[in-house]
């Protein structure tokens, strides 16, 4: 694999590691997990979080399954429960159900939980989620002709993916290139992911870059300091409505007011064929206490809260949708089904 | 005065009592104020916040002034550098000045720091904002034919007020008469005055409400469930332009794109008619540890961050704006002349 600076994802020895993304900005900490059980606790208590990351964690995942199921009499019905518990973990999350899938096949092709050939797998669906960034990254800061301002929201960089990253791998590839005149992170309510992990990326990587309330994301569009809008992608639909992290329907409404560009990037991985639209798509809602506490402290009186954790923006908002296979100016129904014909 | 549930600001004895706000929804504890000096680091530390509330506190400082003045050949002196020290507590409050200037000229006209007089003077502008607010409660719901979803942001209530609030009470008049369905609570990063204060209000009040992550309104609206977005001001210029809390302009974009109307809701106090257009407006930036410290916990790495604290809401997406003197549709210069014409 190409050095990463940031590894948040990494096989030692016969486990997975994963750098604890609760514990960002203040500790750098692996944890160690050995079971598909703590890898789907993982997946769901946010250890890892970002739909590539969780993809690759889950093949990971299967790997430590296959471990415990070798040379046992019941390996099939211990596989397909692992697999179950992994693909539960995070329901938005079609990465995961695609990395889950394709491990699967493999073990079908093996015949056995072979957990050299497994590992294998995972290591290649992991190699090529960092290649694919690597590749989204250079296609994405192609269309910039002079250095541009970004907006972008929530994390979606090495700590998202198997590496690199898919709207902050753009960026990456866009410093590198000297195409990036500024950098606005949305700190990203309620999880903080902007603030605790695109700020602490940005922040190791020496990109210079200013974190913001997500509410100050249309008055800083306003001001004239942003050139476009570049998010990730949690799920995309046949049609190309993306749903993503709460706030980026917010940000596409109002880079469209403002006649700015909005950019997603993901991996064909996150295109679910079987959604026509993303009115299909099934949005997560989480704990109301991750908006009545703030890092550990009662904010609130005890209230209801309202969490959705995803929202869906709408195909017409999206200017450009970079995936691995190409630039899709105005994704829709026949452009997505045209990129992903190759399959 | 009326009655009101939750008395933020009173006078007691011969000192100033503030709710501080600082501690809320945790702990409910007045500080008690004998002087000036202590009025404006009140203000600029905000134990007290909201534009109209700081105008009243501003007033009560006058009469510590007077207190402290009354008697010494100094107090005119006295007086003037203690007006200067309370106007420069929050630049963009122009209620601020507007209650200063009122007891400004009380005091030319007595000719002497009479504290009787001075305080019956504070006391009639705060029961007036109470009444002015009352007064705007009634004519905004008289808006309303049906019971109707309301979104608003920040905290503009009892505790931003002299009390009843300015947004927030058109939801308690509204509430009153069984014409609201729903209210969201912005929870309105990065000072979470929506998730302590207006949250708190409306659990103590008993109004059904539910907070969300500032950066889900506009997937709240797309999804239907809000009929109107109600705010307050911190100042309105000549030709209807808004300065409001940061994420209100935001919020007007929104609700302009999903076709859902967009009401301002503050006193003629707060109209700037020397700002002949937004654009004048001078714009707060607070401490970007505002945004890298949450709750007194480090948020983000050592990282730049952008806070403004104020948006300025173009006149032509505000639908309705309700003062004490009415409800002005669409405003504009025009409208606000014959509106503020009467002065």
């Amino acid at each position: 694999m190409t050095h990463e600076t940031i590894e948040a994802i990494r096989w030692r020895g016969e486990a997975l590691e994963l750098l604890d993304q609760r514990l960002l900005p203040g500790t750098e900490t692996y944890l160690r997990i050995t079971t598909p059980e703590d890898t789907a606790t993982a997946i769901r208590d946010m250890v890892v979080r970002g739909a590539p990351a969780i993809g690759v964690t889950a093949a990971y995942g299967v790997v430590l399954a296959a471990i415990e199921a070798q040379g046992k009499p019941s390996w099939r019905a211990d596989m397909v429960e692992a697999v179950e518990l992994l693909a539960g973990a995070r329901p938005t999350a079609v990465n995961l159900h695609w990395a889950l899938q394709r491990m699967r096949r493999r073990l079908e092709a093996l015949g056995e939980p072979d957990v050299v050939a497994l590992l294998a797998e995972a290591r290649t669906i992991h190699e090529e989620d960092v290649a694919q960034n690597r590749r989204m990254g250079e296609m994405a800061s192609d269309l910039f002709d002079k250095p541009v301002r970004i907006l972008t929201h929530c994390n979606t960089g090495a700590l998202a993916t198997g590496g690199h990253g898919t709207a902050l791998g753009v960026i990456r590839t866009a410093h590198q290139k000297g195409l990036v005149e500024a950098v606005y992170a949305d700190e990203t309510r309620p999880w903080l992911q902007g603030a605790r992990l695109t700020a602490w990326e940005l922040w190791r990587e020496g990109i210079p870059a200013e974190l913001i309330a997500d509410s100050a994301a249309a008055w800083l569009m306003r001001s004239g300091r942003v050139d476009w809008v570049i998010v990730g992608a949690d799920r995309i639909a046949a049609n190309g409505d993306v749903a993503n992290k709460i706030g980026t329907y917010s940000l596409a409404v109002a880079a469209r007011y403002h006649g700015l560009r909005f950019m997603v990037v993901a991996p064909t991985g996150t295109v679910d064929m079987d959604m026509a639209d993303g009115g299909l798509i099934p949005i997560e809602e989480r704990d109301a206490r991750e908006l009545t506490r703030v890092l550990g402290e009662e904010a609130a009186p005890p209230f209801a809260a309202h969490n959705p954790v995803f929202d869906v923006t709408p195909a017409e908002l999206v200017d450009v949708l970079v995936t691995e296979r190409g630039v899709l100016h105005r994704p829709d129904t026949a452009g997505i089904a045209a990129m992903m014909g190759g399959e």
